[in-house]
């Protein structure tokens, strides 16, 4: 279930879709790029999506995310509106490549480290709970991340597994779900991101900054408020050497 | 925080669109009316999307469903598939009014009975959880369906509230969230179809039938087998009647 490319992968990316879940985690990168902000019509009328885009170097660079909820004036944090405004940008702008960037809980008791920064391989869900034979593995979504061996070994990057759901505290459940998984981070968006991936065709890396435990001793909200600016500059360096990498190079070279 | 229609609502609905989670539900009421599946260019190439589309009288009716998940056979339900296949439907046929119809878990100790067809007041979900103040209600996402008071008289429909979550089963933070939110009734789609309707300004109904109880002796999952088939007969009939009913009004009127 690698997420493949639709068509040659010997034609150097051009176009590169990098979705963040919040203003906060997408602007660092915007800035760094010095992107500009679309005129509004890539998207439907009134929907609250945004996105930047910008060349850099041989790339075409755009970066989006969902902005606030029209009816709750908050972030659209999780994995519907994630899923609506990548699915909306893919059709749209047809990329080569879709980056996830953004911030993610770790597990102390696995080794994750605050600010550590993750090149994601496996992604799965540990709240869509389905307890029949068949069933059961589609809600768990297994999904890959498109393989990028030289990219990791180039920029010595940290390789973990990851595991979505829509809740920021972590029921008994989602614990026992999340261990199933193997995975040493979590976040709200990302393998509902590679379900889109996979079911548009695009291939999909995911870069995951560790902003907070889930099992360490302050509260998972207060730690991520402290830690966010720095992890998000963490993140931000990361997206730029991966980007400086991708330049002039096909899929199969990553 | 009602869902309201973009233009003006005194003029005849004309476009309805069906969202149904699963073959077996969207089938009878493609049958009932005579539908005729699509010719696949209305969906980007390779995704499992179905529609089912034809006249009814002064209506144009569209089945909708996201068919199976292309790397696991089985059949694409919960929040993520729903919201994608409604929002590119949307997008692709402008309906006038949205209809979700579908099977849901009961809870006995509130008075649900096998075989009720329930039509939905208030949406919300139970598996969001963001214990901070703002972005918790966000979690929740309580929105309210199209206020239809002649159509509920007229029909002589039981009216409840609705909670969405993505799992099949019931933890115990689920229970006390879906208890929180009022329910009588659960699904794995109705919220998110909330979301879209109100983010694409498209005025949502949605009719739920009750095929196995939450709170009951017997496995959901048996439940649910046993009874799906009688289900979507009881669903199929009050859509008919529904739409029946909504032939040559406007929205104003329902």
């Amino acid at each position: 279930m690698t997420t493949l490319p639709l068509g040659d992968d010997k034609r150097p990316i051009t176009t590169i879709l990098i979705f963040a879940a919040m203003d906060s985690e997408a602007l660092p990168v915007v800035e760094h790029f010095k992107l500009s902000r679309d005129d509004g019509t890539l998207f439907p009328l009134n929907v609250p999506w945004i996105r930047y885009h910008g060349c850099y170097k041989d790339l075409n660079l755009n970066v989006i995310y969902p902005g606030k909820d029209p009816d709750f004036g908050i972030n659209s944090v999780g994995t519907v509106p994630a899923s609506l405004v990548t699915y909306a940008s893919i059709q749209a702008l047809k990329p080569d490549l879709l980056i996830n960037a953004g911030t993610a809980g770790g597990f102390k008791v696995k080794g994750a480290c605050i600010f550590d920064v993750y090149l994601v391989s496996d992604l799965a869900f540990h709240d869509r709970r389905i307890p029949i034979p068949g069933p059961d593995r589609y809600g768990i979504g297994l999904r890959k991340s498109f393989p990028t061996p030289n990219l990791v070994k180039e920029l010595n990057l940290k390789v973990c597994k990851l595991s979505t759901g829509d809740s920021l505290d972590m029921s008994p459940q989602d614990e026992k779900c999340i261990f199933a998984n193997d995975a040493i981070i979590v976040d709200m968006e990302g393998a509902a991101l590679a379900y889109v991936s996979s079911l548009m065709k695009v291939p999909s890396i995911f870069i995951k900054g560790v902003s907070n435990f889930v099992d360490g001793e302050k509260s998972i909200h207060e730690e991520f408020k402290e830690n966010l600016q720095a992890t998000v500059v963490e993140i931000r360096d990361v997206v730029a050497r991966v980007v400086e990498f991708i330049n002039g190079k096909c899929l199969y070279e990553l």
